[in-house]
């Protein structure tokens, strides 16, 4: 088969062997009240690279937090002022739909590249990113996509964004029906988590956001999971504290798992931290987005503890240690979206068709990973779709 | 002013310090007769995963090719086909324009994600880019954002691309007429350059792409740029093992510049091998893209030489070396457009409005680099716009 084929030209050029080593660094803070003007954090992190001209900003805000603060944009401006000298901020706020909108319509990326362009921004520049997971994703795709990458400062106002997708390397906007069909791994620049948004989250928001932190602490780490299931309560009473003690965790173990895998841009076959989700990404679509991403993990997650039960690798009480826990904390378990076009399994509606949707977008062959007991993820490529049903089934009646 | 500011919530929690490294690998392959059935090099480099899957493979065509070689479509596919129980060509070849038009039109960009999504490519298929640079850049830049990036195997197919574009880790298109405005940075899975394409250039662009090489010669590797000079004949009379040997330690400089920068992403301040792009870029949009990149980069070459011998850092002797080997090889040294305008330099159309576009794409503070002799390239972060008069006053003579 190997036939040497020597160039027209009669030289004989060996290949040459290129290595491309790149490092991110960034910092991810916890703070409260970012924009009050005797809160030096924004400031410093904004001026931390050591250049002495003044550096050039410019905001993106997400529009469900201004109805809750509409003194937000008005914060900004002034905070920025306070520093004048050193920091510019180049044009009003600019305003960008909440949730799910802000990914499915491209017209957005446009207007955030014609803002970055009026203005004038560079690569030394700052776009500030304060919102949810899909704004932040929507703003980070725009800043890793102009000048080949303006340096981001994402600012996740929900529990879900601080969390977990707010810490980690992706941005992204849907396209062609797809989630994340666009979008690129860029690190931030850094990560300013302020507590202080999150008492303005609506009840819903605030518990939704704790299905990734559920998730995590169930292939990684029993007693985290522990931790969850003990202040339950507490977090469905919104005590701050215990909410900021798993945001704090949960974001570690997902900063953890990047920084260790191997893989962080998931060029080759490593995981990211997806248990549960190929159901969720599908639940999702199907109910148009009605579901939250951390309602439709609670559903990911039930089913494929269930199913891991059922596969004998889960014991039944970790399993029900599972379920009760997801209970407690108000999640849903079954919605009827998960039994639509259950016999037609290349249906459009059919949740099984996710599996196929999912091992798409990763590429390379089908992973799910599974449970073989708390804090004990471990990954299957094949699935036995009746044992999936018969999961389905045992969630209905729960 | 630093002023320890509390959680609210009573919990200290301290930063988390994130780091995440990531390292790309890919060969650049020289080959001839690439599609020829006896040829396995690119059917190796498709499956040298070491997955057992059929690869999914979407194959993207420079318009420009087809004039000369009518037959390439065909050829594709029949190598495919013979390969075709690993292989699976998902779609007839899609051919795109040929030079700056491929990166003008964002529905081209579009085109690609559409082909990319009604096939389903995944992020371990791969993504052939056949062409000229300014169509590997725009074939890079979908391959780069679908699925956050999806295998791309750039087989460049002109001079300037073999050298230049096509091996190192950039893609990009223009917007809001600027150059490159949308892009990212994305090693290529492998480069496969084939001098059998060089074959079927016209004069002019078997030429142009020779003047990246006379950059990177005169700012690094003085016995590169004497290899040049001396082979100015044979490479104007089109000899192919000249030629060879220039592609192959042009693109070796290139990577080990990438390679060993130390900021290959070009977050921070180190710099491109951009000796005499400022220029060069506004030159080509000066001129509507009637100048080639090549070609425009051969006037920048020979401004800032002269400039650079203006200043006093340049020896008459080496500065006159550089100009008589850039007109030997049929260079252009002085456009009509250097001299537009010259007096107003914040007008569009001034030559000196370049180094503040020049500045905004890079970021931080203006870095231009300069000769202090054949082989030495220094950075300067002031200009003199008389003396740079003076030399585009001296070009205007030559």
């Amino acid at each position: 088969m190997v036939v040497d084929i020597k160039p027209k030209t009669g030289l004989n050029l060996q290949p040459i062997h290129q290595t491309v080593a790149v490092k991110f660094n960034y910092n991810v803070h916890f703070t409260s009240g970012l924009f009050e003007l005797e809160n030096p954090l924004l400031f410093e992190v904004l001026t931390s690279d050591g250049q002495t001209e003044p550096k050039k900003i410019v905001a993106i805000v997400d529009a469900g937090l201004l109805h809750s603060q509409p003194e937000l944009v008005r914060r900004i401006s002034r905070y920025t002022q306070l520093y004048g000298r050193k920091l510019k901020l180049l044009a009003a706020p600019m305003v960008v739909p909440a949730g799910e909108a802000a990914k499915n319509d491209p017209k957005l990326l446009d207007q955030i590249h014609q803002l970055i362009d009026s203005v004038g921004l560079c690569r030394h520049s700052y776009l500030l990113a304060i919102g949810g997971g899909a704004v932040l994703d929507l703003v980070g795709y725009a800043a890793a996509t102009a000048h080949r990458g303006i340096r981001l400062i994402r600012i996740p106002t929900t529990v879900l964004a601080q969390n977990d997708s707010g810490v980690g390397v992706k941005n992204g906007i849907n396209a062609f029906g797809k989630k994340n069909f666009l979008g690129t791994f860029a690190p931030p620049y850094a990560v300013l988590n302020d507590c202080t948004f999150l008492s303005s989250l609506s009840d819903r928001d605030w518990l939704s956001g704790i299905a990734e932190a559920v998730k995590v602490a169930l292939i990684k780490d029993a007693s985290f999971f522990e931790f969850i299931k003990s202040h339950a309560d507490a977090l469905l009473c919104r005590d701050m504290d215990a909410m900021q003690q798993v945001i704090y965790r949960c974001a570690q173990l997902h900063l953890e798992h990047i920084a260790t895998s191997g893989d962080p841009f998931e060029m080759g076959s490593s995981r990211p931290l997806d248990f549960g989700h190929w159901a969720a990404h599908k639940l999702e679509n199907l109910t148009n987005y009605n579901l939250r991403h951390g309602e439709a993990v609670a559903v990911g997650i039930a089913l494929d503890s269930t199913y891991s039960y059922l596969l004998g690798m889960l014991s039944r009480l970790e399993w029900r240690r599972i379920i009760k826990t997801l209970k407690s904390l108000d999640f849903r378990l079954y919605i009827p979206e998960l039994t639509e076009q259950l016999t037609q399994i290349d249906h459009p509606r059919c949740i099984f068709r996710g599996l196929t949707e999912f091992q798409e977008h990763l590429g390379g062959e089908l992973t799910l990973t599974l449970l073989q007991g708390i804090g004990q993820g471990f990954e299957v490529h094949e699935v036995n779709l009746s044992l999936y049903k018969q999961a389905i089934k045992v969630l209905s009646a729960e």
